[in-house]
């Protein structure tokens, strides 16, 4: 049975997840340890707990457990003292307390979720995601990250501090993966991270796993705004390695004009300036839901589709 | 196979699940909806669920699963805005909001946590326990009622308000037990809010069932100083009927002096001065937990024994 380990965090890496979850691989998802924003950021003040958040949507994707379950599991308390809490969350750091540690709160979690592989952290030491901007600004944690517009003007430096180790099961999947996917996802909030761990990127290059980055659909605006398919292999690149990744999937479906117009606030569309051999164009928009508020959040109509996306890693698969 | 079913709340309830459990019987715990102090007060007054507590508690002395699990039902959070709150009362009350009926949450947690047997809420209304003193103090709630030192001085009423109907399965369980186990448990706050729901009282009468009470082993100072047997069993079943029960349970084993002596800051031992045929004496504390601190609640010292208890239930069982 191949391998396939995804790294990244958030969103994206549950679109993944989701898709290739319906098929006869083994599947590892390393993830980001930087997130600090909502129920997470308050259960690690207040608690000093490891961060929750983006494990418990990579075990909801990998869960084989009923609707219930999953529903429960991102179910968020409304009021009171408990407001904004993700059950979930509260579920991994009461796992954490009782049996003394991250790693095995996940591992328990995903025992009672009856998940389909692995959910590993990409390092089990508390760490702070902080980016030092070209105007000497200190953007302290992933929230301030993800919220600042001013990253586009260019940054100096991004570190996790303390500088951490690598999990090293982290490590031990990269090297015996058969495929690697990076994204998509946010570039430094959700994907750069993990590379800011220690000997992440060394095992990325050192491993005989062939790798793919699925470029994300839309820019951040303030962040990537107009950046293209070289851009985001570039910054990456710039952390991992040069030519690093074997396969880009890029998105060759334009979304309805409407919704690019609606989106306009937040970002613009990635356009893929790269005629290279690695680059994989493919429709893989997902579906626009009927009967969808405008009030919604604009960034999640113009959304991959986890079975396309799914399909287009198992051709890559097939041919390994 | 013989089916038992309890009627409680609270620590009382759990000692005795957790003894009948091992035994080849088919057990229903109906629970007390009484309960609004700590975590499960907090949840009912900001969530608007039903009181979760005294469900966890049965939940986690009927579980079959790991060690693990139950220690996480019963974990505590220590700081910030989800401090003093229980995890297994959060999974309640998730579940409520997720499937919409405490009746459904229950049921589910049940399975999350394979119980053997079903817990069931005595009334699915939201009902405060209310207690007029002689003195015409009105005390609202059950966590009021608890803490007062002027019961023993006489009331005048306890109800529910609302009034509540039944739960109907819980009617149902009632009407075909075998045997019917009232206590040990506060008398006031955890066993007759119980019969304060309409139906329960009729049901209890007109069921087929043996009925046993268990006999507290201590007074509670200020509420049932120096009651006596007959006075408990007044007490109930003045809201049953009369010579409701066919058996009650006694300690007849004495606690060693120095823990009377510690205890009596909280209330004094429970005598028997009845020698009707139903009275059935036996020795039925706990060991002392070796190592045990002073420090501790004075009342857990004090307490019964779930195996000694389950097998004086089982003599009863073997004879219907």
């Amino acid at each position: 049975m191949k391998k396939i380990v995804t790294l990244g965090g958030g969103t994206g890496n549950f679109t993944v997840l989701k898709g290739i979850k319906n098929f006869d691989i083994d599947i590892s998802a390393i993830v980001s340890m930087a997130d600090d924003g909502g129920s997470t950021g308050i259960l690690r003040d207040e608690l000093g707990v490891l961060p929750p958040g983006d494990v418990r949507q990579c075990l909801v994707a990998l869960s084989d457990s009923s609707r219930l379950m999953r529903d429960l599991m991102n179910y968020r308390f409304q009021q009171g003292g408990l407001g904004g809490h993700s059950f979930g969350n509260l579920l991994l750091s009461a796992l954490e307390k009782v049996t003394g540690s991250f790693e095995k709160a996940v591992e328990e979690a995903g025992k009672i979720l009856y998940i389909k592989g692995k959910v590993i952290p990409v390092t089990t030491h508390q760490v702070r995601l902080k980016m030092i901007l070209r105007n000497c600004q200190v953007l302290e944690g992933e929230k301030e990250i993800y919220l600042s517009q001013e990253i586009e003007k260019g940054y100096s430096s991004i570190y996790l501090e303390p500088y951490p180790k690598a999990n090293p099961q982290a490590i031990n999947e990269i090297m015996n993966a058969d495929l690697i996917v990076v994204g998509p996802g946010g570039l430094h909030t959700s994907l750069i991270p993990n590379f800011l761990v220690e000997g992440i990127s060394d095992a990325l290059r050192k491993s005989d796993a062939k790798k793919v980055f699925i470029v994300n659909l839309m820019n951040r605006k303030g962040q990537t705004t107009e950046f293209k398919v070289s851009h985001y292999l570039a910054e990456l690149e710039r952390f991992i390695g040069e030519d690093i990744f074997d396969y880009v999937l890029v998105n060759n479906q334009k979304p309805p004009q409407e919704l690019i117009e609606l989106y306009a606030e937040e970002g613009d569309l990635v356009e893929n300036d790269l005629k290279e051999e690695r680059i994989r164009p493919a429709a893989l928009l997902g579906e626009l839901r009927k009967g969808i508020k405008k009030d919604l959040l604009k960034r999640n109509l113009i959304r991959h589709d986890s079975k396309k996306l799914a399909q287009e890693l198992m051709k890559i698969v097939d041919h390994l």
